[in-house]
């Protein structure tokens, strides 16, 4: 029971549950409230980018009844402008729900419809928790269900993060890792596989590779895009579009795109669209690539730069901060550490996301919020990372010249180049020996006789192996 | 030590490591021979699809080879024949190596280049063992080495199951779906939300569902192929295309379509065609979503079909055989459950395939074979199960009309059709009383005074609920 | 550059790469500073549980060490008491570095050195940022290197998390469970194989399944405990103890015992303990079988609970918040939604856990921050989610009889009693023709001729169906 | 329709669906018939050790039900003869069914059944396909049913892999790793977190940190073990035991005990045990650590057996065979490869258990058969990796001394034993000076003032920094 002193800071808010107290300096209702009470799990709140997305998406909805004369022209906008006030990130703080809650993310869109609702009765002059004149089942929501506006604010959330965070971050990580390629383009290196010693390569060949690797992670996240834009926003409750004023679907879509510059357009099937959230899992799977190249890129860095004396050191990486509290001097490769974290995480989300997505039943998936999470959780740190990396670590990395050149003049694996002059078997006996006496190739090919110094100079030369003749 | 009975069976073979015993009747050399003995892991060879596609490219490498002069015509001739008939099949035996050896496949590359070096020097009137006119190393694998040749024929096989089995597989299953959503256009039932009872949709619409999955899943395979048609070829061991002939790459690529009619291209970027697998990674995405699609549609299906008397019962699935050893007549949904089984197993393989791809080193990804085992797997096996729930279940399916009626007409949430004449919360205070009661909606709207019977009547209609007005 | 008023809100703190400025209100040092300027990536900050273990370390370890004689006794009870603070969560806004940092967590143990040497020179009359007389690594940190710390660390919380969360929820579900099992020991019912009628069970013998389910995953916790209350304590920088106190590691543990009451002891090989995260990956596993348990629980209870008329309907589930934002009265399973939805988190942060485990370097695993972030994360999820699923669902779940009843009787896998009277043959013969004509399993035995009216009476019980005879 | 040749070689089979024609050389019958023509999807056929466990278990069944006085003891005795052959694997040929098929395994029971009754009858002097005097439902399936038949046949399939191959391997490898640990043990090297240089640690000390990752994997998989030796038998069609005789279960696990000498017992609840695979999500989760044990352990020993010149090159590893097709006389980590590959596979494999495990329903899960696929696949790998790494890697591996040496005696991180003299501060000083000048640590130190050159020595011993002092 409220005492006195509580109920000073409560207003009663009501549903078809009945009355229930809510906190008075806050714009939600009861539904919002009973979902706060019901699910105390975790403390992962809705992703705020969720929210505005919802904002943008009640604004959008709003604009497009009121064209179909099915909102009043006040009332709707009223709501537009709360809405607004909402997809800005002025009401934030009034979207408290967790993650864990109802399957189909009914309560976070309840949460929307109320806290504009409210909102709006204010900006009319009413007040707090009255549901009028604007009512938030029978305006806000006008034309919509949870079950089509919630994929449309998942796929608005996670198209707009991908083009303001992720493409970017990743285009900015590419042109430094393409810059280091052009930078390095005549640094000649012992090449490795398997880990072992090869033959050779340019550090700005290995760049190119990792350069290559970022750029077609672009690629990849654009080509999902085409599934992305399409929204589920029109099929209401089950994906029939009752109750939604015909035409809505692509009226809705001319709004956003007006709002977001994006082109957002109806889902050909509104079924699969509210059933399933294949086209999440799609880009989860975008990021799981990316993951999985990140992951190797920022692990070659770190075993390029391992050293600074008994490593391959052949990276100098930036110094940025002190490695260790018991060992002083230590500097360790950390953007790479945090970078290769971020790629397991992912990894992780993305079979988050996959079993999710495999779970639905009928005519909705409901792990629609655990979904959503996952995915804004996965572009957030990819994006950040790859900043934070480029900027922490890429752009300060300088060869280690010496080392470098030691490494690739004592190799064995120049004997590669004699295959096509002595034969594959004869080569291999002078790396063999070379190996086994821990002599030169060149002494080692001479005591077989299989050639003479001159041959030797003239056919193994490692700026000669760096492409095909 | 190999007794005289044995050595009559027995020949010798040589590599760098030495001469070693080797069955007379295999076609297989040193190499491979030491790979079966160093390797006693498992029992999964070396994917069929994977050896056809080797011995398509060791085809189009002769080819290339001779044209640019590399290769003397009468040997290029030998070992492209030799070649073909790997292709053909006809050698499938001669390829006895596991999927757990070294993690370039480079044994695997020896075991073609042996094999085909032994059956050239037979069709050239030599000797299996000899090594010449042909050679593994110095011919057969002329300007190739493992590092690039497996990638390739990983891309090959990859790209040839899409085309030949997969495409195919899932486009069958999409046409008998989008039959059936035809065939059921006219059939209203239930819809069902969270499990729950929600508004009408109609049978054809879910099954219009369940085709759009499987046609966005056909699009996205489709996305991946860009990157799947770039080849490693050419790149020889690091990258560099050191010991290829200038030009090789292209020409060979020029071959392969030839012999597959598909376009083929040289990767832009060959360090990171060795190093990295991010296209495996993204294909094994690909069927990760579909795995997820299938799983949902699948699922729905044992869901509706459940029964036959104490489940929902709406649809009627095709009996295959006795479904129980002790529960006499018995049927079950065992074409979903072979579905769902394969999704599982595609959802595990790429865990597997990302985790590789992600743990490359430098110049090469040394998971080349556990990548490719698994995404030929989820590749044969979506394609076969597509085929065989088309065949066995989705074909036979029909509804069961009185179940469906039933149903439907019990339904609380046709109280939905109100919400636009009496609003949300009257509407909502009719179902509850519905629901408490146990009577009909009409009923308690009556009773509560909220609307008349004709009203109810010409308001609640099931067959006006499938779309938006 | 920081203007003047900057200034007046910030000190100077200083480490071995120089000075830097740091905000006046906080206690952290010149390290934890850096890292908050190096790593801004994602919001997810170290957790809580954590730092409160890392309190009772450098609690434990300044008792230890003043015991040992290593740490002047002013100094050391400074120390402790600062430390204590920490433990208490009292300084937990002085804690503000993300999960993406290095590694090894050196810079969250340099933040709890760096917050306890400030703080202890506050209780000793000195200033921050001094670093005297309390030094954050020459004393808070003696005989500690974040290598064994912040493994030691990790164990703490994810036990204490164990004890004081996980294993209490986890009992309070499973006795629920099992109370409902005992409550529904009469109730007799269909059961159902492949979603398919099947045999009789009571509503009792499917809860008491749930019941051992949970009871199971309990016993699987407890079995990781071994490994989880052996500590890396005592190894520092590379498990060999260089620089700590002979017998640290069994001082450690003891004072530690005394703060916890828990038997922590140091492990018995330390490089295996800051090299490896087995023992995480072991939890977490346990966590992912409890996640599949759980899935499986949950999706049972609302498909039992489906309907209120279309569904199964065997179970009326509470009902506790409004379920549609468009579909009036509609009640949804939310509190199975939200179980489900944490089971497919729990999913895939085992195998973020499992990335990260496989993926150290020699003497140091560097994934701890993701590792320990997500055990933690599984873990308070699993606890609060089982808390309200038990509160919210299991507990007011109650069996509805007349469906119940219905689905029994008309189930035609009652036939199965049949099978040692008649043999499987005819028993399906009678199943199959009751099922084909849509009569009852007695008509359709008696018009085969297979049994008497009497006969069928006797021997189709479903009362005697429960068990074995 | 079958020509005159196919008759001869086919006989009639019949089930309740009807007669079908079989392989006249096969002891199958009808319902492995439908399945194979079913379910043509892979290549996977049910695993070898479940068809032998199926014997034992029929073989087991049919003595209890002969005591139980529910068997004839001739047909009982032509049954458990029957079934000893197929526990011994000489009728391996007649178990053709894949994976891919029914989900709880029926159609293998029914292969079973089939092969022994058809068996049982030649033995008792009768004709293939006739049922009689042994009838495959009822009498090889007396009591038992595929729910919680092959649930056991799963249980006592995974008991004895680990009992006869998984814990005998890891022994093994744990032992050999343990020796080289002896062996390693004075010899002092440099260590490395975060891949770069830190402290000195014994060769020995890092062997044992991997000897001790081996040892507790045994002891988690020995912790599951509990759960896996209880069994399903006896739960027939739904767990209730219904046409089972009573007392059954316990009678049938101690014939089973006889036959195999370990200590199953009957499950404490049989609805769990059809229900739900925990159990096997556990074992799972046991070979999941191991996978990432052993990824550690492998890349562990490539990366310090990288080179032979221009990596870390501190290990030699055995040389086995060549490791090129274009790079003579390169040879690679290739046992290290198999490793990881095969611990990328089992990781995998456990992400399909678990999404397996959490997808049953009610009364039965059916992924039974892909889970056991799974788990035996993980188990074999681990099993025969373990002992292909150890004799072919770890038994073979010799310390490079001058490398190790070299690496040690230049590291600068040899610094922190100054941390006790002069503080953490003055230490980091000196390091960052020999660091920025390649200076000697001792040099730096001199020139800062810090210590003299005696200090120094006595200061700075390797072999004085193995351990707490």
């Amino acid at each position: 029971m409220a005492s006195a002193k509580q109920k000073a800071t409560t207003r009663l808010e009501s549903d078809s549950f009945g009355p229930i107290e809510v906190p008075a300096d806050m714009l939600w209702g009861a539904q919002t409230q009973r979902s706060l009470q019901n699910f105390k799990i975790g403390g992962e709140r809705m992703p705020v980018p969720l929210i505005r997305a919802y904002g943008l998406l009640k604004q959008a909805a709003a604009e497009a009844n009121m064209k179909a004369g099915k909102l009043d022209k006040k009332i709707g906008k009223a709501i537009a402008q709360a809405s607004a006030e909402v997809a800005a990130g002025e009401l934030d703080g009034h979207f408290p729900l967790v993650v864990w809650q109802t399957g189909s993310g009914t309560q976070t869109n309840m949460n929307a419809n109320e806290v504009i609702a409210n909102r709006a009765n204010e900006l009319m002059g009413g007040k707090r928790g009255e549901k009028k004149p604007v009512h938030p089942n029978d305006q806000v929501n006008y034309g919509q269900s949870s079950n089509d506006s919630f994929p449309t604010a998942m796929h608005i959330a996670a198209v707009q993060q991908v083009q303001q965070s992720v493409l970017p971050a990743l285009t900015y990580l590419q042109k430094a890792l393409d810059k280091k390629a052009k930078e390095f383009a005549k640094i000649i290196k012992i090449g490795r596989t398997h880990l072992q010693d090869a033959t050779p390569v340019t550090l700005g060949q290995e760049f190119s590779g990792y350069a290559m690797q970022v750029k077609l992670g672009i690629d990849r996240i654009k080509a999902t895009l085409p599934r992305l834009y399409a929204l589920a926003q029109g099929g209401t409750a089950v994906g029939t579009g009752l109750n939604a004023a015909k035409g809505f679907d692509k009226a809705f879509c001319a709004e956003l795109k007006k709002l977001t510059g994006l082109p957002f357009a109806p889902a050909a099937n509104k079924f699969e669209a509210l059933a399933a959230h294949d086209a999440m899992v799609e880009i989860s799977g975008a990021y799981n690539v990316l993951a999985a190249s990140l992951m190797k890129i920022a692990n070659d860095v770190r075993l390029l730069g391992s050293g600074p004396r008994s490593g391959l050191a052949e990276l100098n990486l930036p110094e940025n901060e002190p490695g260790s509290s018991i060992m002083p001097g230590k500097v360790n490769p950390t953007q790479c550490e945090a970078m290769t974290m971020v790629c397991a995480q992912v990894m992780g989300n993305h079979v988050t996301v996959t079993v999710s997505g495999a779970t639905g039943h009928l005519e909705l998936n409901v792990f629609k919020p655990v979904i959503i999470y996952n995915v804004l959780q996965s572009g957030r740190l990819l994006a950040d990372a790859a900043m934070s990396f480029t900027d922490n670590c890429v752009v300060g990395i300088t060869p280690n010249l010496p080392r470098i050149k030691q490494s690739l003049e004592q190799s064995l694996m120049l004997v590669t180049a004699l295959n096509t002059h002595i034969g594959y078997d004869n080569a291999a006996k002078i790396a063999k020996k070379a190996h086994k006496e821990g002599s030169s190739l060149k002494e080692a090919g001479i005591a077989l006789g299989l050639l003479t110094a001159e041959q030797f100079d003239k056919w193994v030369r490692p700026a000669d192996m760096l492409g095909p003749k």
